[in-house]
């Protein structure tokens, strides 16, 4: 219980006393945002990995997925654990830090330190809850370009991100094209699918079915839709694996038993480490960030913004892709991913397209796949050398 | 409301005094369950269609899904909608009525007559709740042949169901291999994946989660986990279709307005489509009833029952089977029900497998599906040859 406490306590704090660098951007500049409101003052909470060169032209922005964070390859400050992308991003990876300059920026509308429904309205001098303003993906984009101004970056070497990371790296391609020399996204869509906001909706649905969500005031009651919220995680984490993987994984295996129990106790391996997972995920996130998280990702479809026609959203731009999809996800299958490259094909974009075999799932962005790290070492080398890069480390 | 109102009501008569047939035994005919408990009295609810002939040859069982009942064919006392085989089952059906004694029971556990958790324990006289015991799908089936001795048939000329149905199908033939002379499992497995289980989880806790569920003593108190229930139905739905019918049917459609709202509210068709699906939901059922269902299925894993060996528990039947599947259905896939072929095969068991191409998902078996009902009628027609049937009406 301590443990846990304690979790919740670092995860509080960290939405306005993050563990990593913060712009709060003043009032006079503030964020134009797609539903019409205008955000101000900002504050945006953001992780930097090695150096910007003289140049400023080896910076690397990575874009986190729904519940990821700025944390992509150091120690989580509330789960203690490696960072998300930590096997891509660091010293000789993929991404390499002795070469780029990483950065990673909380989403707008999260809960790690950039402004979101959790964060403290200044109005009010409490927090936003449900009128903190619902968000796009193409708002978390212009609130990432308010801090690439910030720290005096102009281009992008590259952008690169999964899922709803790679939503952004679309995005930021159609918003900003001169910004972007090259572009990595892996296991997403142009548009969220139907089954996909038919997903979200049930995690919507159960988060606002707990009674302790209290009409989205939680934080002001002093209450937390923990029930909710573990729900709405657990069925969202079995769309991140796959039927195979589970099966490999779990099986039909007991837990700690020999027989079933003829009871509703987690009888079954799967099932307890469903439960772990929506048990320790309501310790690190807010319900409501959840909640825009995943409307962003449903409002989310590129080609709507250019007549339907989503070739339109690259057209012109010089940047050079790499997209990546997995054989086994079903959130994000091959042929969304596809799409994006059909229409890249006709805006006459440079593209390199990469489906790779595996069983894990969408998740498999996230994991140990040599063939990802490899794809992506490549291209980025590749890249570079287009870009001028130098193979030495950055700023030394 | 009223209409809501009136529905519960109706839901709420049927537990104990159904529209429909009932036998209920003894206290000196119990059922004893693979739990270890004996069930007494027990109460099975049933419906028939058609008349049965002088030989009591042409009875065919059909076994429902998860949340079916034994309302097949006819006008259903809550919703006032057609029976949930309406299509497949009537006079000149591919069922055909005019042929066949139709059977169809609620399966024990359930909550339209046949015991379950929403009945009355006679020990108490006040509902069972979760002191009802754990019940599997050969409980079900046992019920079920208690069921058809009453009725003093000894052997079904067939027996037919889809999902978990169709386990039942399975296990008829596994438990009573003289008593069947033909079997239509129709879009199932022979065990229930961890990807399955994994989704019945979620609903389980999504009604757990719920403060109306008290602790699954709802019933004593007067409440109902309306809200709860509803999300594990919105999760399951989803489940019942497919990612190409969804998109067909919704797509990213706006429900009644042209813009997005940039709130919370039903924006999409889908969601407006699954709320409305949760909701009528938990009007007909009881929450733990579909616990304790989902739970049978979990359980069920029929080769576990012959040294892990499938094609043991169909070893000396007589059996005819027509495997049916259908190429969208990501719940029970082809590859699932190809197993119990293979295994069938090894037994040396005649059997026809019919792949159905559609979009439509698991619930194609539902639906309108002129293949389907043309692969049925065609291996009843010839069953009943080898069973030596007339081709007129029975009983007449």
């Amino acid at each position: 219980m301590t443990v846990k406490t304690s979790r919740r306590t670092k995860a509080r704090t960290q939405i306005e006393e993050p563990d990593s660098h913060v712009v709060r951007f003043p009032a006079e500049r503030p964020l134009d945002l797609d539903c019409g409101a205008r955000l101000a003052p900002l504050t945006v909470a953001y992780q930097t990995y090695g150096a910007l060169d003289a140049e400023k032209a080896n910076a690397v922005l990575v874009c986190h997925a729904l519940t990821g964070d700025q944390h992509v390859a150091n120690r989580h400050p509330v789960t203690g654990k490696p960072g998300w992308w930590d096997l891509m991003v660091g010293p000789g990876k993929p991404i390499d830090t002795d070469r780029y300059f990483v950065i990673c920026a909380n989403v707008l509308g999260g809960c790690m330190g950039t402004s979101g429904p959790a964060s403290l309205n200044p109005q009010t001098g409490e927090p936003w809850c449900l009128d903190f303003p619902v968000v796009t993906i193409r708002d978390m984009v212009r609130a990432q370009a308010m801090l690439l101004d910030h720290l005096g970056i102009d281009m992008l070497f590259s952008v690169a991100g999964g899922s709803m990371g790679a939503m952004q790296v679309l995005q930021w391609v159609a918003s900003y094209p001169e910004r972007v020399f090259s572009a990595i996204p892996i296991a997403t869509a142009a548009r969220h699918s139907s089954q996909n906001i038919a997903f979200h909706e049930v995690g919507r649905q159960a988060v606002m079915a707990d009674p302790d969500w209290r009409g989205g005031r939680y934080l002001l009651e002093g209450r937390t839709p923990r029930k909710g919220l573990a729900v709405a995680r657990m069925a969202a984490h079995i769309t991140y694996l796959s039927d195979t993987a589970l099966h490999r994984k779990f099986g039909r295996n007991l837990q700690d038993r020999d027989e079933v129990t003829f009871g509703f106790e987690a009888d079954f391996q799967i099932e307890s480490y469903l439960r772990h997972q929506g048990m320790t995920f309501v310790d690190r996130f807010d319900a409501n960030s959840y909640l825009y998280m995943t409307r962003a990702m449903d409002y989310f479809d590129l080609a709507a913004d250019y007549d339907g026609v989503l070739a339109k959203a690259f057209m012109g731009a010089n940047t050079r892709f790499c997209v990546v999809s997995f054989t086994s996800d079903w959130l994000f299958p091959t042929a969304a991913n596809r799409h994006i490259v059909h229409a890249l094909n006709a805006a006459g974009a440079r593209v390199s397209f990469v489906e790779i075999e595996t069983d894990r799932g969408h998740d498999a962005f996230l994991l140990d796949e040599p063939e990802l790290f490899a794809a992506i070492r490549g291209f980025l080398d590749s890249a570079g050398r287009a870009r001028g890069l130098s193979r030495q480390a950055a700023a030394e």
